[in-house]
């Protein structure tokens, strides 16, 4: 139905490479930081990811070379940056003066440079979709777009596995946070330097982008415009008095049209807040329809890939 | 954006007339069983509602002039009907013989009539959506269609918010089947008459709706070809013994391509099928991302209104 490119290689990169076929897309196009392989009439994407996993590259051709294929729809799954947000911004920015549709993996452009994405794509026929960005494989954005972001007035949810995951085991076990992120490092749900997810950076830069749609243009927030507070000063003995109250200590984010703020927060055993492990969750508040809450796998490649696929199905036709 | 003609005017069809405006839509004709209102260039709702309100009726015209309307979306509100599932049916189908889209809130066309539906639709530039069908304001069907149905191995949930009370209450309060019934008839929870609720026909039309989604056009479901069992033999010392041991019951309707299967299950209490009160929850499993639970509002005029809003958006423009 479209033809692809995906630029960025690693795990969500390769997934979209592996199911795009199987949702009836062609991949003409993938990058990593070292070359890349293009195929106007379509890759054979098995092979590619024999390479990558075999030599570390897709191809001998430039990187730059994926930017020019002739594709309908740009998947950028670089590694999410701050500040210029570059490079994805400006692969953004490549595709959309070439009138073609966008999908973000990367939270770069839209939780950093959120104003510049709009008004490029304002001046494009291409558009911009980025629901693998917030809660992976959780239908979150496709929700507030379908319902309206006007009439969403809040969104708040645990959106970081890694610090859910040593929260829970925290309070399951009675350990301190030092033992239980060693031990989750250990297991690779970790990664050796946490701060991105235990400091909260990840769920701020997610509730940054909730914040800029629910605004619609009326206000831009950056992480700078975040109050954030991670978990790493959580003791094991607060979680001990939680579970006497029946209740839990959650990593929770929450934004409004006005506000981004992250933090642990207490929450009942039976709220849909006290999700378990690396589970995320997004409650969405609704102003004719009460808050509808979504679960799911908040992270991996087959998952957040499978965001990516929707959202290329999503895109309207380009003429 | 869209001109709506809303057919059947209980509190869903209401709702619709009601929150139409605010998504930006003009209602051109509204129609209950007595007569319509019509107007090309847009209806005054609030006085189309008032005049409801104060004599039971829209206005002057003939229902069946509602449906010759300039509308680019008919909504269909009337009440669910079984087996032919007239008059529905024949407005949908009037509808695309006319290349107009058809949003439903009835559940007969789509739980009955499946194949005759999607023939129709293949014919006609119209498209049919039925969020509001399943779950009201928990967005199912949006989900699988992002998802791609051929991607979800199964939809399983609890349905009905009127047995959920039921069955909520008499955990909580020890108290037997027809003792909490009569007290959800008292609050307007559950009908004069509550089989369509209490037996598990409701929720069993809700998943033959997702097992026709989910087979793809290979099979065609009815409500003949659902096993259903209802909680009106479900005992209050089996709600006890579920608790001692950690657990409760829900009426829990489950939906392959292949079958549809609708009775009391024991669910552990941190089970996200073990929703309270009117809440309702649809867990979908799909084949890359694991599984996926949506909860909120399951029923109630402007929850359902809202559904059906998503849809008309969410419905290509017509050329």
């Amino acid at each position: 139905m479209s033809r692809i490119a995906v630029v960025g290689c690693g795990a969500v990169g390769r997934s979209v490479v592996d199911l795009a076929g199987d949702h009836g897309h062609d991949v003409v196009a993938v990058a990593d930081s070292q070359g890349a392989a293009v195929d106007p009439a379509g890759l054979e994407t098995r092979a590619v990811l024999e390479r990558k996993a075999a030599d570390g590259a897709v191809g001998d051709a430039a990187p730059a070379d994926a930017l020019a294929a002739p594709y309908d729809v740009l998947v950028e799954a670089t590694p999410t940056t701050l500040g210029d947000a570059e490079p994805g911004f400006s692969h953004v920015a490549r595709a959309l003066s070439r009138d073609r549709h966008v999908v973000l993996a990367n939270k770069g452009p839209v939780a950093e440079r959120y104003g510049d994405v709009r008004e490029l794509e304002a001046a494009s026929r291409g558009s911009v979709l980025f629901e693998a960005t917030v809660g992976g494989a959780i239908p979150v954005l496709g929700t507030i777009d379908d319902y309206g972001p006007e009439r969403i007035t809040a969104a708040r949810g645990v959106l970081n596995g890694t610090a859910n995951f040593v929260l829970t085991r925290m309070a399951a076990e009675g350990l301190d946070y030092e033992h239980v992120l060693a031990e989750a490092q250990d297991m690779g749900v970790a990664e050796a330097d946490p701060s991105f997810d235990v400091e909260g950076t990840d769920a701020a830069l997610k509730c940054v982008i909730l914040a800029n749609v629910l605004a619609c243009g009326e206000r831009e927030f950056t992480l700078d415009d975040a109050t954030v507070e991670g978990i790493t000063r959580v003791p094991g003995s607060a979680l001990d008095l939680a579970a006497e109250d029946g209740r839990t200590v959650r990593l929770v984010g929450e934004a409004t049209a006005d506000e981004v703020r992250v933090g642990p927060r207490l929450v009942p055993d039976t709220s849909p807040l006290a999700v378990s492990g690396t589970r995320n969750v997004v409650q969405v508040e609704t102003a004719h329809a009460d808050g509808i809450d979504l679960s799911g796998r908040g992270a991996g490649g087959p998952e957040t890939a499978t965001a990516v696929l929707a959202d290329v199905g999503r895109l309207p036709p380009l003429d």
